[in-house]
């Protein structure tokens, strides 16, 4: 399935429960960090180097999965509901970390953008 | 742009910065997470009822979209490291929603899935 | 009870369970932001002006209670285990907020911080 | 300073600036899931078995402990503003928690709950 028919999809799911009074962008925002939330639950207590492994693990994968499908489909919703150009804000964003992390400052290196103040 | 594109592109801005030594699946949901946090933090102050408006302003539109980029990038180095196909676990999530709520029980109302028990 | 009984309260749960193991500062910040989660959660479909009757509903206010003592207990772990006193965390914030939002700036509006570059 | 007096200083902190408007507990729960993400990012490229070190590195230590005091404050400006008390709450859930988490099943075990359906 396509990106656009799955909007199609998402569009025809939330028109038939007449959920579109609640989906405002500040609702939507609300949805998309408290899945956020659900996927972060999962790796909680898994160590970094366990962390690739247990998710390959037969039932934590699906609910990885599942919560990662529902990420997708907040911010779906979100770029539906506000006329934000999903690939395009992340083209952008790409474009310009790659001026906040430059190469030689960043390689190998967990740092924080040039010129962040915290 | 294409997505699989913007995918090769994430994958070569990361190895120019020899960061998947970061990019285990744990740290990408703190990512994923810490960056919806950001995007929460825009509308935290807007009443529901400016929500859409508010989204359409210059400034505060650059701004969302700006962390929209950053939610998908999260998301898509999670999906690309766990080998998890987004578009996959978003329509497999759209069939289950669609039995969690169904319409005559969901028709206008905010509701909890069907069976939550939480 | 008193807070400091409450922490010992909490150590001894945590101790007769040997999940000071999994309790690294890293993952009980990864609980705490779990847990705010949930809590957003409850609030995602409630519009600002229902938000107060909402949280005196019997049993939306005991979902509430319930994450807001999940909250309360993820930051007390996490200030023992890094040993950052919160009532001083606090204070020294309070004490830094009145310098960032001077009143004559920030009188009645959702103001962002002065010298904040966003 | 003991927290009743806290309270009291953000009530001020809060009245001056004319932010009660803003600040229903729909609101408040954003600031607090939002703050909790910005914690979270401290800790984000931080393996688990550096976390206790990096938490006692000066720089570090220092944010941490400002994220903290801005978790602590939202969390208090949701207790006040619903009328719930956070040592109660915290000791409820702790309460249940035992029961949730037997030793017996939970000894040594990053375990989800008794009964959870996930």
């Amino acid at each position: 399935m396509d990106p656009a028919s799955l909007v199609d999809e998402l569009r025809a799911f939330v028109a038939e429960r007449d959920w579109s009074q609640f989906h405002d962008p500040k609702n939507l925002a609300m949805l998309l960090a408290s899945e956020a939330g659900e996927l972060l639950a999962e790796y909680r207590w898994v160590p970094n180097d366990k962390a690739d492994g247990f998710s390959h693990e037969p039932e934590a994968r699906q609910r990885i999965a599942d919560e990662i499908g529902d990420v997708g489909i907040a911010l779906m919703l979100l770029c539906d509901r506000t006329g934000i150009d999903l690939q395009t804000a992340m083209r952008d964003k790409l474009v310009r970390n790659r001026d906040r992390y430059p190469v030689e400052h960043s390689k190998g290196r967990a740092t924080r953008p040039v010129g962040a103040t915290g």
